[in-house]
Parts: C-alpha cells; sequence; structure tokens
C-alpha cells in the first residue's frame, strides 16, 4: 500500500510538470481583472492533454451484459486509491484516438474495435487550471465469453483493472465509495447520466 | 466581450488561491517518489472545494419536455465562454445540499425541490491536482410552463443561464463546441451517459 510521507509547498521553479500563471484579463465591462490558474507543462503541439476511454464490452452470443472497464490506482495529489477511466497524457504526434487505442491496450489489455464517438476538447476544472481532454467511447466485441487480457504496464505503474456492468456502474463507484476509494468526477458524472436516463426512460 | 491581456508565471509567494504541493510517497515497492500537484487555498474545514448541480426541469402537465439547466461563463484559465453545470465552492458551515441550492439559485433563480441524488465526494483531475466536489440533482418542478427567473449574480458576475430537453443535452453541447464555446468535462461526461443509455436502450 502507498503511503505519503509528506506534502510541502514547492517553489515555481523547482516544478518540472506543472507551473502556476498569473491571468490579466479585461472583463464584459472592460474592467482589468486578475485570475489564478495552475498549468502542466507538458502539452504538445496537438494542444490537448490527455485522452480518456469509455470501453463498450459486448458479445456477440449475448453471453455477458453489456460491460466496461474501470482502472483503480493510487492517486498521490489524492492520496488514496482513484477509479478512473482508463486515460492518459496524449504523445506528441498521436491523434486523440491513436492515443485511446494506445491507453486502453496498455492499462487493460483490450484492443478497441470501432471508435463510437471522440468527444470536441473538454475541460477538467475550468475555475482552476486550463487542462482539457478528449473523451473516446469504443466498442471492445468478443465472440462469446469476456475475455480479461493482461495489461501491458511499464515497470513502476501499478494499475488494476475492473469490468463492470453497465447498468450497475452507479452502484459499483457507491461501493467503491463505502469501501475507501475515490471516484474520479469525470466517470461519476458519466455514471449519473447514464442512471438518470434509466431513471427517467428518456 | 473579455479578453486576455496577459499570462505570466507566477511565484507561489504570490499566489493567494491556490499554491503548488511536493508530495513525498512511498509507491507499492515501498520505493520513494515524488508527484507534484496543485491545490486551491480555499478549501474549508468541509473538506470539499466544491458543487455541482444537475436540476431536472419538469412540468406537472407535461407542458415542456424534461429539461436542464446549464450556465455560459468566461473562465479565464481557458480563455473563453465555457458551459457548465450550476457550480460553486461550498461555503465554511454549508453542506453540499444547502450550497446547491443556494447556487442554483444565485446562477439561475431556480428553486430546488426535491433532492434526488447526492454523489460521495469525487476528484476532478486526480493526477494533477486535489480538487474535489459533489454533485447534486434536485428536482424543479413548475405547475405548467417553463419559468425562466432572474439569476440573483453577484455585481462582477457575469452568468448567461440556458435551459436544454434533457434528451438534446449532447447534441447542444456539440453545438456550443461548434460555435466556439468549450463545454465542461464533467458536464460532458453527463451528457455522454444520458446518450449511451439511449443508444444503447439500457
Amino acid at each position: 500500500m502507498p503511503k505519503i510521507i509528506s506534502s510541502t509547498e514547492m517553489s515555481v521553479s523547482e516544478a518540472r510538470w506543472i507551473t502556476l500563471k498569473k491571468i490579466k484579463y479585461t472583463d464584459q465591462e472592460g474592467k482589468e481583472r486578475l485570475w489564478e490558474c495552475a498549468e502542466r507543462k507538458t502539452r504538445k503541439s496537438t494542444g490537448v492533454d490527455a485522452v480518456a476511454v469509455f470501453a463498450i464490452l459486448r458479445s456477440k452470443t449475448n453471453a455477458f451484459p453489456t460491460s466496461t472497464v474501470v482502472i483503480e490506482q493510487y492517486r498521490p495529489p489524492i492520496g488514496k486509491y482513484v477509479i478512473e477511466l482508463p486515460a492518459g497524457l496524449i504523445d506528441e504526434g498521436e491523434t486523440a484516438e491513436q492515443a485511446a487505442i494506445r491507453e486502453l491496450h496498455e492499462e487493460t489489455g483490450y484492443e478497441a474495435g470501432e471508435i463510437l464517438q471522440v468527444s470536441p476538447v473538454i475541460v477538467s476544472d475550468p475555475g482552476m487550471t486550463n487542462a482539457n481532454m478528449q473523451l473516446v467511447v469504443v466498442s471492445v466485441l468478443f465472440d462469446d465469453k469476456l475475455e480479461t487480457p493482461e495489461p501491458k504496464l511499464d515497470p513502476g505503474e501499478y494499475i488494476v483493472t475492473k469490468t463492470v456492468e453497465l447498468s450497475k456502474l452507479s452502484i459499483a463507484l457507491e461501493e467503491y465509495d463505502r469501501k475507501g476509494f475515490v471516484v474520479d468526477a469525470r466517470l461519476s458524472h458519466f455514471a449519473s447520466g447514464l442512471q438518470l436516463a434509466q431513471q427517467l426512460k428518456i
């Protein structure tokens, strides 16, 4: 089990991955204002930081209920294991689709089939950071039973893969929370949307 | 129209709202590692930064299709207008439900009725920040037609309220993107979940 030893303020000059920015802007009335924000220093020429993958796992024979795959990963900023969609930073020269296929394979072992949906560039916490991402929804079709391949993790990368029935995603996330995990807000919102549509039958 | 004048690196000592932290931790194999993270300095004793509200607007007479309300707000870290759920920081001594009712009223003028769902504490971008929040789903029931009350905005707060049919939320967000707005990732994931449930009929 990972453990936080210390958390100390660090100077901007010491930081390698993120920085603080002071934004001077004029508001709707032409008045000059200031806003503080954190930025990643790793953004590539694509202009997009990261990609997340919602994989729809289905059987040609209906051998298992339509499912998705989430990951459990220790996140030092939270000091706990966080439940997230498979995700990662986009490499130089990669499209969002390519990064999604690569990350899904590395983190879960699954091979993406059809790309069902690519979101526009969306922003994760626009009051505090400029962090942005794209969500890619892919299909992973199995001839029969659900397979659980080996992830292709880098040394020092510790990720646990879990498949969850789509109709039980909200319940599974609530259970994770009760067990002391923390759920990523984007995954949680996706599950709330799924659940609301089931409740309202829209 | 607001406009960015400059964006410059700022020192940690100068920043009032956010800071950088260096986290020292031991990983799964007991190896000592470092992680960089940004944190808000405004977190209250509740331990939760913010709340977002998904309001379900419904008519007792079915005079309009079930809808929700989103806001358009200029976000300096993005340099564009961002489409988000009504949201705000939780004040000292407030519960998530109280903050949700207050923010919905201030930003949209709507009075929350029944509280349908309160998410656990979820994290907005756990690889980069410790920012956390709760999502509150509320019902706003109208006797007949959809009303559009006046928001109760603070001076210098510029927020535009838009109601959207629930079954057309994804389409509305795509249109916003095409028009040069940027969509918040949490709202976008909620809409993707709604849309996927409609497509798969789960």
